[in-house]
């Protein structure tokens, strides 16, 4: 099997929040100093868009693809990696995300199990995603699993089998579960093509121990700096700064930026307050 | 108050399956036949479509509009009530296809709660119904609560407090869980021109007891007529009949006509053949 | 077929509380005048002791023997039905107290399925349930589903199947659930000699709809003389007046008599206060 | 705070298997040979009896005695640390058998929450767990968190929010969860003479990287020299030998040991010879 046109996905990736005006509309204008932002500041080179942190299934279609092709545009030559979160409750309107991403010149497209009709079987499930993934073979795709939002519990090792033959784009995982044993046994199972991504921020450290090759989350938006320096501690051995810099990220975690969508509601500005004085102090600044 | 404009929905509604061809895509040309089949063979009077059993979840927001025009054009001087699911993920979807309900002339709408962004509060879930109803105020507004698949486990009796002054529109519930406590509650808080209709047909009888007004459900496609007798049985104090006709719904419940879409799977053919065997078995045809 | 000894249990049976000392120890001394103000005051004639209510599964071996033979002796000649449960995480200690059971002359025992080690399928299930029922073979058997605290949710219906041939003294079920489908095929599937009680008093009127002949809850404690007026008013088919008694029985459910063992906590004053004025004025006295 | 006597618990600690007969009734005498295979065979110097592997839930109390008195006989001068999990549904069972753990000399007696009657607060669960503690105050106590076994999912982090105070003999926490943040979170606010240990076999790896000093299981029993080499891999920073011995356990979890009491069932034969088989391939014996 020959891996397809994309570049592996390793390191940091940033899952970027959706700018929002106080309206709730989209605000395109933002995205440029957003990527500049996360190259400059946090040393972020990959961003997964539309996903959960964006709040992509608050979405529609047509905003999926208006905000899909402006990172793609604003990140060229200057990002690593844009994968594009294309998953939805309809196959038609992921299928058509997919074809976009693909036209916009995405680096890879992650697909969601549907959560409202679950998949009963890893079977169903892997039909869904092969049907998705043919639409645009030559686009990295990666499976993103996430049972806390989906209610989807199939484990993740149970999808890989055999996933190579079947989505020959297949390329990888990104795991926002805590069954460090599923992720472990995936990870056991990978060719060295695929990019085993983990998603819960708070207990990356693990992750990397049992054999991670990047982490996607939301907490790198603004502690990507730090998380890049635990990485580091993490490779050089020095456990204990890297368990600093871990502790610092359960900290911090849950910080929330720009308003939600219903039905998710705004952080409350006294909460706010307090979670900007925090990570105030933990990163040092003023 | 005032109450919407409207009628109010009582006994039986079947939520309608989507026709589909044979390849998967939508089948109107089968909504015409469907709707005098409803009202001739099973004295069905009511629809409640792009619901659950409709797979609406899966459909496009066009496929959803589309549908629902058919079917409120083939119902028209018909069938008395046609209930439009109108809920989606996303706020902006759910907006729209409640404008259109309101233009084919739907006379109600029902929404269920986002279920992957799950409304933490109460209060949280009542702004997005109140959202999605304040567009089309003169249509009269059903919450739809289905716990077991959208994994929103909010009390009913909740959503519905005080719920008139924030959804003038508001007239209904249509309530799929087997919480009976919470549903009774519903019951007795509820004024004389709201519909309590449950949704679980494998235990409509106990919800008749609580007092429901109507039921809404997949079964009652094919076994209207078998419902209507139930319920003739337990009005009038009949509950051995009443018990054996609510037996026969259990045995053919998870009936399932035409190709579902991924991630649903087809019934198997053995297991289609060995439910129609048992369906004729139960309505005594050959 | 031949039935064991043993009277068939119907209509109301209370699930008794354990008296406790202020000091958390349990008092006998209350027994016998809780007894006389069941049957007297409540109406109430049979008894449920040491099951959920009765906090069986925080007392030890011993205490669950004096108190089964205090209610036995004191019921005795007073009371029609004591049904003594013996539901244990340890089938020894199960199997010691269907033996004590038998020889203080209980009319009927029942066993919870152990929570902790839960029985992966209903096969396990019913081989523990066997070995507790052949200790004392001619004593009435009753299976006590209640999903909610075990975290067992295997359907009873599945337990029920065959179970006469297995364990000859069956004679019935108290389900604690709220799945009407499965207790009304339980219903469906039961012979005459058998009881189907109830146990969510909140939702009892559903239930009787799908045919239980009897009723255990703690309700029953200090509603017993109301809830028998509901059964009336339900066989006569009153159903409005039902469920204002229904209604009633939701408002006071979760009133809590004398001080619990840990890990439960006393009810607050406050809201113990509260309770007991919503009591009076649902119960008409001053 | 002056620590209570006793030795901090490190390294591996095998959760000790229930020895039972063919009848399964609990067997004495393989206890003095298994202790020492423990130390000889697999390097192993602390155990945990009478825990979930030990089905001590699943015991009478008298049976529980016996048990812990034999393990500590046949262990002293031989191995560091004893550990008697003695939690019960019934908090007088619990402290008999606290009473019991510090007249035999255990080194530590553990306690897991009671899962009939959950808690429904930390505040209630800690009462629980002091009202044990209390009984042998020179003791080593250690909290056992296993939520998917007693469905309590209270934060461990917030059961030792101010421990020290409350049970001053407090000496560590087992932590048998998935939830590595909830874990990291609590060895960070860990004074240096508690101990972290960790009980999910499947994923030691990833709690050691959050800083694990210790883990519990029942792998240990037969894998304990390979998980030895994991450690010193691990803290050499080979990660690569570390993932692969990981692996390992992953594939042999599971493994069963001696018939179990009801309502587990025996491992099918034809498992149990396809289990030893692999343990065979992967510890390269014949």
């Amino acid at each position: 099997m020959t891996p397809a046109v994309g570049k592996k996905a390793t390191g940091l990736i940033a899952a970027t929040f959706t700018p929002l005006t106080p309206e709730g509309e989209i605000n395109l204008a933002e995205i440029g100093p957003y990527v500049d932002y996360l190259l400059e500041q946090q040393g972020v080179k990959s961003i997964f868009v539309n996903g959960t942190t964006g709040e992509g299934m608050s979405l529609t279609v047509e905003e999926r693809k208006m905000l899909a092709a402006e990172w793609c545009s604003k990140a060229k030559n200057k990002l690593e990696n844009v994968i594009v979160h294309v998953g939805c409750m309809s196959l038609k309107d992921s299928q058509e995300l997919a074809q976009h991403a693909g036209e916009i010149g995405a680096d890879g497209i992650a697909v969601i199990s549907p959560s409202f009709f679950k998949p009963a079987t890893v079977g169903a499930l892997k039909m869904f995603l092969q049907e998705v993934a043919a639409v645009v073979p030559a686009v990295p795709f990666y499976y993103y699993h996430i049972p806390a939002m989906t209610g989807v519990h199939l484990r993740s090792r149970d999808v890989l089998e055999g996933i190579d033959a079947e989505i020959p784009s297949f390329r990888g995982l990104k795991f926002s579960g805590s069954d460090l044993m599923d992720f472990g046994q995936c990870v056991s199972y990978s060719p060295s093509h695929w990019s085993l991504l983990y998603g819960m921020d708070e207990q990356l450290l693990g992750a990397l121990a049992m054999g991670a090759n990047g982490a996607v989350g939301s907490t790198y938006n603004y502690l990507g700096s730090s998380v890049n320096r635990l990485i580091s501690a993490f490779n050089k051995g020095d456990l204990t700064m890297a368990r600093t810099l871990q502790q610092l990220m359960s900290e911090v975690s849950g910080l929330v930026l720009g308003p939600p969508r219903l039905p998710l509601l705004p952080c409350p500005q006294s909460k706010a307050v307090s979670i900007a004085r925090k990570l105030k102090q933990v990163l040092g600044v003023q």
